[in-house]
């Protein structure tokens, strides 16, 4: 069985409260694209609806950082698109229209292929983090259309709650907390590890080596304990998925 | 086409902030289950993993006011069980849980039948709320577990979203408030109206007329608006789902 060559940037969110626009990240994605020497990136848009306005915003972030932007959905094949691409970025929005389009347009099997053998480098953000763990079982997205599957891209062998916040919604308020979400998956007998990425975080993926990055710290559900992993972690444990 | 004989109380949640459990919802549940000549109720705890645990939680709440609780997952045929019964009470947790396994036990079709010719009158809570609706695309829950369709048992039309709150979580946080969520999903050309409950509010639905009852009042996302429902309102015409 062949290693993955996998080299992946999943980011918690594109905002982080006190940055604009990426900016929390800014650091880590150029450094990751130089040192795969990249200099273009396939926009994915899918998880919002305005395809057009949603790539501007990214390419207006990007592009000054000195990296060339195209949007998935100006190119008339997708898979002919991903599989002459070198990079591509895959915005957030909502995780389960992003991942039904992923699958309506074969796009699934195609990236997780094209990571592996080390042709083509992911950087995600929210549901586009979601859609390249093992399944979306654990975004916070209304479930708003009805995927064929919630299994994922599987970039990495285990699920991951971005946004990740552990204080109450209010004191009032009788919905469920985070934790005690994350808690009623964990009750699953099909439930894996989840990493819980606090906005400001990101998981750098570099073949088999997990480590957290960003400006925040992240927190980890695994054997019935959550722990706390600080920016800089070495997280590679969580390749050992099954028990 | 024959008119629905649908009895039905479908409460935002359980809990209800200054109020012990279900209390909030007595008189209406009370005045519902006379009217309906039910002195028995079988609880489903399908949306929890605890049956007994939960069962016993709500009997200790509802034989003080004077009916009788049994969990459906103390009979052998729980279908046999639904159709002699005369009422059920659909308990929150999570609402995939408890959807998976309706379609598992084939228990859909059954009640949706069995309301719509009066011989069986529903109550549910959260989750066992969002599964009486059109479709579970509302729900706040995490998907933890993969149903057979989000279609679910179809009692009224439209959608609900439980555990309605407008407020924001946090002005740090980056994550979608409720009414972005609700927006995501009314963009999609399968969109129903959604009936936001707040917690403390509940609607009753008698054949055709929908009333929003409890003691706070409700939201409906309707034809690109959102307007206010003050606890009394008839919101009947909800029953025109398609416009
Ligand atoms: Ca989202
Ligand atoms: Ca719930």
């Amino acid at each position: 069985i062949m290693q993955s060559k996998r080299q992946a940037l999943l980011l918690s969110s594109s905002n982080c409260h006190g940055y604009s626009l990426l900016e929390f990240a800014k650091k880590e994605i150029c450094s990751f694209l130089n040192s795969n020497n990249v200099n273009e990136l396939i926009f994915v848009p899918y998880a919002q609806n305005n395809f057009d306005g949603y790539t501007s915003k990214i390419k207006d972030v990007i592009n000054p950082w000195g990296y060339s932007v195209k949007g998935l959905h100006t190119y008339e094949d997708p898979a002919k698109a991903i599989n002459s691409a070198k990079a591509i970025f895959v915005g957030g929005g909502n995780t389960f229209l992003l991942l039904n389009r992923l699958y309506e347009k074969k796009l699934v099997n195609i990236i997780k292929e094209k990571v592996d053998d080390g042709s083509l480098v992911y950087i995600g953000s929210s549901a586009g983090t979601n859609v390249a763990t093992h399944s979306i079982h654990t975004t916070n997205d209304m479930p708003i259309i009805y995927p064929p599957s919630f299994n994922a891209i599987g970039i990495v062998p285990f699920n991951i709650n971005p946004h990740y916040i552990d204080k109450v919604e209010s004191e009032k308020h009788k919905g469920e907390t985070r934790d005690q979400r994350i808690t009623e998956y964990m009750e699953m007998p099909h439930a894996n590890s989840v990493l819980g990425l606090r906005e400001g975080s990101l998981l750098y993926v570099n073949k088999n080596e997990f480590t957290i990055k960003g400006v925040a710290g992240a927190v980890i559900f695994r054997n019935k304990e959550k722990k706390e992993y600080e920016v800089g972690a070495d997280v590679s444990f969580l390749l050992e998925e099954k028990l």
